[in-house]
């Protein structure tokens, strides 16, 4: 591709050819023309609209869209000649359409401009993986609710400050993730409401001379309405850092997950085991079994987060209205959609294949005084106030510590050193199952909350 | 206040009090007596729920309600003694109640934990800050479109790349900041339903064994629902990072308008005026006159970047359920409240207040081979290929800029010499009016089309 | 404060006050009068350069230095009335500097402006929190070393993937810490290198027409030399950038180290006991024990990562040379230095409390194939390719797993069915100690390179 | 490449295959063997330090090296095969010198992990990157050099909040320039300290059994010394963090470059031209010249930015040693080093071609009250205190805004009708050349003080 080429499309007033080097280091086509198919969508689109407008002949507008249709083949078939010369995938394509039909080809880009042109692909493009993320994170969401119906009565430590707090069960637990996963859903659908607006016809910033019918080309791409301010819409990168703090925020709590399942899969916890293919092992230590999985996802948490940081800063002060430094945006933004498909794909795969180990887990909570709450609490209900109770439970549990024993390893007598309005009923609330079926309120940890929770999760997801 | 008191809440497994700087290197009151009205709501909407659940009488209900309502008006009245020895705001306000009216106050924590309230008190708290940023955000539209609706026809340069591109009228430039503020408006009402949801009945971590009756308090308090899974409720800090996101993009597009004022107002741009109200000066360069305010909300988009990196880091690869780490979820997202409404405050405040100056924008877009678009437009009206009238039009302008002439400035036979196409009726075409009246299809530059859009606002706005 | 008073600084060319908010949303006051004894300090050396220059008579040097004295007192004591008319520390204290010692007080600002001025004051008083920091470093560098060498031999398991890899010793895993802060330390004092540069002498940007004697105040104050361009004086924020890119750094190492206090501190682990008053306890759960110190520490790496990205953000494409953006510099690196010290100091105090559960973790590391590797070493010096031993010995931990069985626990039949290389010496490389004490090279884990590195340590932290 | 051969590396004790997914998505060849060189050289030094601590013999090492040499050339010829079943740059090779030399080049492993062979390969590499950006940060500070002395003497306004504040040399200006990236080659250096420390010998995680001379690898391979810890030595992750928090800095610092230049080039400045070579045109606006080089090196701050917070993120509280999330350190780091490079190289290009309008800068200047400080200075060496004078000044200003006259227009009556002290030896103060003559101390604008300042620059970077 020689530079001839290149001035015909914006060389007229350039006395000396771009710099081979800035050509280089300015060029896009190396990331955008993984755009390719929604360039050649919008192409289309607006080559109709321009035919019904009276811009181009029926038979300009066939030879376009025919053209248009081979090159795409072209490109899917490997055999598409890209050439940094021509910048973008724009530009290549629209002049290898010029090569396959010549002169009609330059009219397509009658009324806009590359600056709507590339706005309109990267929301084209958003959209359909948009729609793929909601795919892998509704499969996901499903694994954990079919997961958390099965364990709804497995009892299990729960923790805060890392430190056994009371018994739950492991398909509360599950279902608090799920949680996490429903709003990160929630927040992707928002998100798609505001990338789902048309930029094309807003031209290099101020809209076009030429008689062109937005809605029609709104119509005929799928796209919900279109953006009401030309300069906004040229400008406006809201739709990708929207996007990129939905996905920090969603593989954050990956993240959380995968801490779990690291520490879970230690010889400490125990708690479950991960089959094998999803594991690796070490080249120098022949017995290491190791969740590369969850650390891999934990670790890109980083990349995520940078993303999100790239685009805010690249938008920093920007005076409007496209300025080159947008040409930035795309590299973070797929490399996010990128993290986030394979990260919840992973996650989608894996967890349905987490095995606990139950008795590791009910040992876990009968040991460490997670009943101490319920034992409060029983006082509680014995008229006394509950922070005279805790004060009680307190120093039972000091005790306890210091003689290697938990609550419900003592004796009636044992106990009512710390209190005479402990009763042998006391038993019944220091065991795991009453601790957890006590629970039972909306949101809480009781298997029939649970039970009742896995099916609203169910209809939830289903809408 | 004592040790002992302290002790009352959690020390009985305690055998040496905190390390003193430990203790004031953990205690949140410092910042989280910010909310303490929500605090006193939170609680008093507990009471009455405890009191229709049974749990508690309707004298003890009365006597609680009764004595918050003093403490309330303690704080207000500058007369309560906060203490870093109890913590945080609750154990503030708990211990006080208990000094009040005696062991009734230490039944209020009954069926709760500080883990559920503290996230309950910062929902509510922000839910209070959303309405009033709602409020600053719609007077700063408001005030856009008033501005847009004088101006809607006043003719400035539109830049891209900061070159002149194209003539614009400042009311079209000013609705592309409108179309900013109106996506950052849905982003805040979006956000607020995943805030207004009640994490109380959480209790410490899997919900309680007291009969409370968590729809009640949430009908009390005026959430939308309750956080549907325990453990989730008390670590979720969802809607504190999806607040700063929505903050850091609202702040960034107040920079980019910020970016505009200090260019404006540069002696070299000099297209608008800022009363001196919103500027100061030098302490050693007498004629300085600077604008201050947006600089300042400029430099404060680094500010609220940091905060959003600050919550997403601090919950990544955080395991279930509450951990210490989440006290440090406040300082960002108070200072990140502060300052969206300090900023959209002074914007509101400072828009209406710009003075711009016509005469000044008209010839800069006079200048600067602004309609060379619009030259190119014509050729292809005249029957050349778009891409090659781009080429013919290139070339007059390395012309003009080689004889310092616009277009306009040419006579026919100057221009003829690049195109034989070129007739008298040219020159109608490099006018500014004809240049942005042609611009009119939605979105478009046209005065029509900006008082159209103004309207469409108005719409908006109001909804 | 009258707006009299206020415009006597720079209201001449002023027609209007400053509105009432925007006076308080653009003040510094609130935050920068923190640098009061910096902004005498360096006050006080530039009455006596100037004197020394001539530009002061000594009388007037003398009313300066000692009226800038009795302000410090007032201050000190609590008696200074802040003005927030008076906009930032610089101009609260020369105006009281007026009101003391008359027209005398208004000559301090010759030869300078508060652009070069706020620039010095930040610089002096991070100088003086290095120190401050450098210290604290030290103390906490020094408690490692005394622990690791009381621990030089006690065995633990050392992990990769949290999986238990090989044994290693306590001492030399606190040594891993010991190597991140000397590493935060070297940069430190590589920092401080470039904080230490006085800008002094730019005035607002251009240098001054007064005869000053830059190298003079430069001595005076202990700076190493000075900035060597105006423009750049006053318009450099790069020491606190790197400030807090080193205190990201420093916490960063100080959040991997509380993960493993807050996982060793876990019923699971159980590897060391915190002392009470580095922990807290809960409101509802009687038996908790929570490790708050680390838990904090660990979530304070949020708040420095997103103070490094307020500046960041904050010089982004900022032209020369000062712009009020500049202001907001302050508050993130106040907070940085805050909790960088505060943090470093909770450490220094708890680490040397730390006690080991020695039995618990030389249990954990006999469990767990934490010899695997040495069987594989050994195979090895039987003549056996190291990716053959490695095969050999991943069968016989597979074996083990579905046996439930250590290495260490297998007859010498059961391990020869794996490979008859293998004799009854092979029970020696299975010992723990035989394992830590075999690796005896520099900075392998054998108990004698634990204390011949603790000696070099004690050795670089004297330097 | 068979799943077999993957077995033969870590398979011993797996019971079924990796996912394929999994194997794709846990994969690193795709990025990591971009250091081949460096592991090749590597493995070389190793190979030759087992031979000479007897662990492997002559002949063993000398295959060894020939077999690593020859695979290098097929690298470099594009010959390799690359397998993702070998998930990682050192396994691919390692397999292909087993194919070509047999048993012995499984030896090669012997006394080493990938875990310390990754992080010696990474910081080999990045110290080789380290010299070509030092290289090119020396061209570029050169071209300021040369191009400063050239304009040392050229009047420019210098601004502050982008207000014209005092005359000053566009030769001082570029210095300002240079001081940044003064600044940031020595913290380049400084962190070359830390990133070239040799962590081979770490082993997996605890150093190795084997007799293995650290010492010797060290200096074969040029580092500056061993990592003293084991531990650490395979989890570190310092040096890169610290790679990207210096070129944050530096793209910031070229950020800020930038945004002069895109200013300067707009019409409204209009203070300097970029050649053709560097700027790219519109596809739609044929009379566009863009400053693309600048805008897009502007927009690479973000992505800087971004990686910087990626990699601190990544390595928060992330227990030791080494874990599979580290595997994300080098996408960024690779990125970090690529971007600073190409900014480097584009500005070292595109500096010494800069074009300075001297005939507008000076107008500018002459323009906007730039000398009102000089005439305040003036003042006071007529006995008026600093503040009065300032005083005087400004109400000067304030008639000349209102009869749109600078202070050299106005006539020796006009002006002392705001001081009587003025005389006619005011208009010498008032000139651009005065007053920038004036400014004669080290860092001031006076052109022999630039003069002054380029020699000192001659004889930093030559060092």
């Amino acid at each position: 591709m020689s530079d001839q080429q290149q001035n015909q499309l914006w060389g007229g007033r350039f006395s000396e050819s771009t710099d081979a080097f800035v050509q280089e280091f300015t060029a896009s086509v190396g990331f955008d023309r993984r755009m390719y198919r929604q360039d050649i969508q919008g192409s289309q689109a607006h080559a109709t609209m321009l035919a019904e407008a009276g811009v181009l002949t029926n038979d300009e507008r066939d030879a376009i869209i025919q053209g248009l249709d081979e090159i795409r083949a072209e490109i899917e078939a490997g055999q598409f000649q890209w050439s940094v010369a021509l910048e973008d995938v724009h530009m290549n394509i629209e002049a290898r359409l010029t090569d396959k039909i010549g002169i009609t080809g330059k009219k397509l880009h009658t009324g806009r401009s590359r600056n709507d042109q590339v706005a309109t692909d990267i929301r084209l493009w958003l959209r359909d993986e948009i729609a793929l993320i909601d795919g892998e994170m509704t499969r996901l969401m499903t694994g954990l609710l079919d997961l958390a119906e099965r364990e709804a009565a497995t009892i299990m430590p729960g923790f805060t400050h890392l430190q056994t707090a009371q018994p739950v069960t492991f398909g509360h637990h599950l279902l608090a993730w799920f949680e996490m996963l429903k709003r990160d859903r929630e927040r992707l659908r928002d998100c798609r409401k505001r990338v789902n607006r048309m930029p094309l016809g807003a031209a290099a910033l101020a809209g076009t001379t030429y008689p062109i019918l937005r809605e029609r080309t709104c119509e005929l791409l799928g796209f919900d309405g279109v953006c009401e301010n030309s300069l906004d819409a040229v400008s406006d990168r809201d739709f990708a850092i929207e996007f990129c703090a939905l996905t920090a925020l969603c593989v954050t709590h990956l993240s959380r997950i995968s801490e779990e399942l690291v520490l879970w899969t230690s010889a400490q916890f125990n708690f479950i085991d991960l089959p094998d293919r999803f594991c690796t092992g070490s080249s120098i230590m022949p017995q290491k079994k190791n969740p590369d999985v969850p650390e891999l996802v934990r670790g890109k948490t980083g990349r995520v987060n940078g993303h999100l940081i790239a685009l805010l800063t690249l938008m920093k002060s920007q005076p409007l209205a496209y300025n080159k430094d947008n040409q930035e945006d795309k590299e973070p933004l797929y490399d996010a959609v990128d993290t986030l498909a394979g990260c919840l794909r992973a996650f989608a795969d894996m967890i349905p294949a987490l095995e606990p180990n139950r008795e590791v887990m009910r040992e876990a909570a009968r040991r460490g005084f997670a009943t101490a709450t319920d034992l409060a609490d029983y006082l509680v209900r014995k008229g006394i106030a509950f922070r005279d109770s805790h004060e009680i439970v307190g120093k039972a549990v000091a005790h306890g510590v210091d003689q290697k024993k938990d609550l419900s390893e003592m004796s009636l007598s044992e106990l009512r050193q710390f209190s005479d309005q402990i009763d042998e009923d006391v038993f019944e609330v220091l065991t795991l199952e009453g601790s957890v079926s006590a629970r039972n309120h909306i949101g809480g940890t009781a298997p029939d909350q649970v039970r009742a929770a896995v099916a609203r999760g169910r209809e939830a997801i289903g809408g």
